[in-house]
């Protein structure tokens, strides 16, 4: 289960496109900051770290946030319960917005970035990472393998967007598959500028050091977009 | 060959992607345009045809300038050999440049695109398509089909940008694979602002009309960009 991968247990080192999400982060200095889907907080901790003024991280679970809690004491950093579904960020302001790997699970994503572009100040940067659409894309999805060794993702059902459901971590989790363009183009009718779209694969290095990602430089496994507000 | 393509005998309205296209274009009321890859001068006539004051068609084939003078008598348009490899559009200044599946042949396009952005004046919109990134990516390339029935396009070698030895239209055409993010980054870096993303597929009206066409809406087919200079 959630606990027990990688980037759970480790916290950011154990995320492989790491160190790539953190190439696009602005100067975290004195920002006011929003995580949405924050899980067990390691990004919270690490944009204090690197000098945020304060961090709110949002995760519809208790279990999560409790676990955050328990590995968190930094008057800096607030958890709180919320339902990205229906997000309200009240009077609350920010000026760096960051998710990871949360968004592809939300069906109302227009009103969630909606909510997101007012709460955030002009020049603000938005940072975040979803499962890559090729990924979320195949009904059923996974891996084929021909008679010659030959690896490949198997696209279809491309641009027919809505629930994908899996059995990744659970039974039954409802991913929402949308196109790049749909998650581009909502952003940028929003108000936002497209900054960077990386596609992410591990490197040649990380490959070396970890032979069983070699797959995922065949097909984009993440999608990481940063955006100006 | 090329010559025989439905999009070559029949114009603009013999491309699927047409009508997608064309909601990408501002106004061309009074506008300078360049065309990069214009072959048969469709778009060209079609520009002049809605306001253009002027149009520049360029493109590689000798031959192709031959059927595109035959098939224009218009002074507001002129037609010029131009190995976009290295393109020099001189003193010219554009307000609106346009490409239609040309750009995914071009090794230089950093370069290319860079002489676009100098030639092009502030406010300008740039629009072109070219071949989706999932499309160009595998080595080979080819729809594959389940014992099932079921019909999908492998994705392998996606992170591996550079050339494509294909065999269509003529024996060994170099198609340059590049990912997604590769185009928009280029563009982005350069100081265009991106207005829109399309990853073009079929309506369900356009497959009612051409049940061949039913495969397209399993994976993106044609990447369509709007961008403003």
């Amino acid at each position: 289960n959630y606990s027990r991968l990688e980037r759970s247990r480790e916290g950011l080192s154990g995320a492989a496109e790491w160190s790539s999400l953190r190439a696009l982060l602005p100067d975290l200095s004195g920002r006011r900051i929003v995580d949405l889907g924050c899980g067990y907080g390691w990004f919270c901790r690490w944009a204090r770290d690197h000098g945020a003024e304060r961090v709110l991280g949002l995760d519809v679970s208790e279990r999560m946030l409790t676990r955050a809690t328990a590995m968190t004491s930094d008057p800096g950093i607030a958890y709180r319960r919320a339902d990205l579904e229906r997000l309200d960020l009240g009077t609350d302001t920010f000026d760096f917005a960051y998710s990871s790997l949360a968004l592809h699970y939300i069906e109302n994503l227009p009103g969630l970035l909606a909510e997101l572009h007012r709460a955030l100040l002009p020049g603000s940067t938005f940072v975040f990472s979803v499962e890559h659409p090729i990924v979320t894309a195949p009904i059923p999805a996974g891996w084929s393998v021909g008679a010659d060794g030959r690896r490949t993702w198997p696209v279809d059902s491309y641009h027919e967007e809505g629930p994908r459901r899996t059995n990744w971590l659970a039974e039954g989790v409802i991913k929402q598959h949308r196109t790049l363009g749909t998650y581009l183009n909502l952003l940028i009718r929003l108000g936002f500028t497209i900054a960077h779209v990386e596609e992410w694969a591990p490197t040649h290095e990380q490959v070396a050091a970890r032979p069983d990602w070699a797959e995922e430089r065949e097909r984009p496994m993440f999608l990481l977009i940063a955006a100006q507000r």
